[in-house]
């Protein structure tokens, strides 16, 4: 977690263009979008209002918002074609890649003709990748082709709906919500960059998202709520946690969920799910795994200084919330494709191909020897 | 076409990481693959040497290229889950949607486990992915299922055996040689760059070519071939192509195929090209594409100073070979894929998350208002 001095390596420090959406730690700790407050969204808004303050650049009012909510709802159908797809991948394929290859496939059916479409087409893909992920998942692992339009207010009852075969209750779509207003934007990292740089050739709004989620799709991207879970759900006590903890900080394993490339002291988004996360383990009544959690994070923080990231405690929420490990990773892209979108806007707006220089560590010259005097 | 000051903008003439593939530009034009001058390789190389050397690290003997060719040669075949998505795409998608599609599917078919499998998954892409587009090419614009293991030698007469339903003449075969030779490997251009971008969260190598392929779908990168075809090919003399160069460059008009964003003084590929478009321009008898394309170069450079790319000749090469003009950018992909790969080796070998910064341009602080208060 150390950083590397500033130079080549990961671009770390290196300004690549410019953004209006987020801040990301600039006073140390502060997530903002579009100068709103991290935790002021997270406690007052709708997830949908939180997509239209990232793609259309304001806060809607309630007219605004009433309509585009209806407008996505609209827009929770399959295409037969794409649900043929989705049939032919078995249940167990990564979920990212059916996430990458449904939006992928989508494109073909729904070619971005011309950038005048790309609010349209961002509409579409925040309110259909739940039905893809969802479809795939129900069909390959229940057998059943279920209907993707349902009537639920929030894209967050959307996917639990999906999942469940019945409507989520309060508690659940709340905790949704915040979950996807918490992931949906955070300035440059890596899948977002992958969505700039791919919009810079001028390519469309499908391959800047397929890309996006083949990046978010690497362990040390998006995967670390599952890794978390993978790492926490075996531990039957806290006391149990401090000891493995201990002995992985000991043997120097990797930690997943805590530490992060930008924020210094702590991340903003982390106590926010982290209440959510306790709120859930009263719900179920779980004396295990909440507190499991609590005793990661401080010895964590007592031993290394390591603060939890927002992955940690979203392992727990969505645990609680009995969604199953492996579709954590695609609901952070149901959410984070409102930053790619609004990232790819911006990009087009005042382009420039991103083509950086590399460093040549290669032979100066090899000479040519034909085939036959080859060793 | 001139540069703008070095700075965010692009990253251009930032360093991104280093690599040992290639050299861009080096002395002014030079193009190198692990030291090796491109006309050399050009001229003495099968592609699949070139992919060897580009993969593997070093020229093959002679024991080492003809295994490789025998192992590329049993892994042209398609899974019929694979088949079955190409069947769902339409005739009129675009064919980088449908590669983009393919690739991302078979990572769910044939999923990279551990990056022990990084060779075989990038022998399998370089194999397979001719047989992706060429199969959903007949398939829906012919109606025909065709059949994707043939006995071609190299991958380029495997490409138009499958177009054509017969094995592709030796001129013909030797310049789909020379043509995947120079697209194969650029550095760090987009595309490449997005491939290094994905791998560096330690996403699988289907995920990084998936999204190459989404970038170098984009009009500023490899469509640049297709867009000079489109350009020429209704011109009927060299004298209207000179009327109609000049009237575009009159009303500012973008000329596809020409300059570059490394290259100050030409494109090395250019030369190589260019002489293979004139044997299939006598093959063909053609007396118009052919000057029409030698007088846009001229009046290019007397008006403008800029130079032929490794696209501009490449439209009408192609377009001599019969090849329809959709799936210029595609063979591009066929080829380019070694690059990639090579460089998502390299990227694992000594990586670090690319996570660049954004210079923030939006607002401060933005005061949250209720929603019956906005307007």
């Amino acid at each position: 977690m150390v950083d590397k001095p500033l130079g080549g390596a990961g671009l770390r420090g290196q300004s690549a263009g410019s953004t209006a959406l987020c801040t990301v730690g600039k006073t140390g700790s502060g997530l903002t979008y579009r100068g709103y407050d991290i935790a002021e969204l997270a406690e007052k808004a709708h997830f949908e209002e939180v997509a239209f303050l990232l793609l259309k650049g304001k806060l809607p009012n309630q007219a605004e918002l009433d309509a585009y909510i209806s407008k996505l709802k609209g827009l929770r159908g399959l295409p037969s074609a794409l649900k043929t797809v989705l049939e032919q991948i078995p249940a167990d394929a990564h979920p990212m890649d059916v996430m990458r290859t449904g939006a992928s496939m989508l494109g073909n059916l729904e070619t971005e003709q011309s950038f005048d479409q790309q609010s349209d087409v961002a509409d579409r893909l925040l309110a259909v990748l739940p039905s893809i992920i969802c479809y795939w998942y129900r069909f390959s692992h229940d057998g059943v082709r279920i209907d993707t339009e349902t009537d639920d207010e929030s894209i967050g009852g959307h996917f639990l709906h999906m999942l469940r075969d019945e409507p989520a209750s309060q508690l659940h779509a709340r905790v949704m919500n915040v979950s996807l207003i918490l992931y949906a934007e955070h300035e440059f990292n890596a899948s977002t960059f992958t969505a700039r740089v791919c919009a810079s050739t001028l390519s469309d709004m499908h391959s800047c998202v397929t890309g996006a989620i083949g990046s978010l799709r690497g362990p040390l991207h998006g995967g670390a709520n599952e890794a978390a879970m993978d790492m926490i759900q075996d531990w039957k006590s806290a006391e149990e946690a401090e000891r493995e903890i201990l002995g992985m900080l000991e043997r120097k394993e990797k930690i997943m969920g805590f530490g992060h490339a930008i924020y210094r002291e702590s991340d903003p988004r982390n106590a926010i799910i982290k209440q959510w996360s306790e709120k859930l383990a009263e719900d179920v009544g779980d004396n295990t795994l909440y507190p499991v959690s609590e005793r990661v994070e401080a010895v964590m923080w007592r031993e290394k200084k390591l603060f939890c990231n927002a992955d940690f405690f979203h392992a727990s929420a969505y645990h609680f919330m009995d969604i199953p490990t492996k579709l954590f990773t695609p609901i952070f892209v149901c959410s984070r494709v409102t930053g790619w979108c609004a990232h790819v806007f911006e990009q087009r707006e005042n382009n420039r191909i991103i083509r950086p220089s590399a460093d040549y560590t290669g032979p100066e010259h090899s000479e040519w020897v034909p085939i036959e005097q080859r060793r």
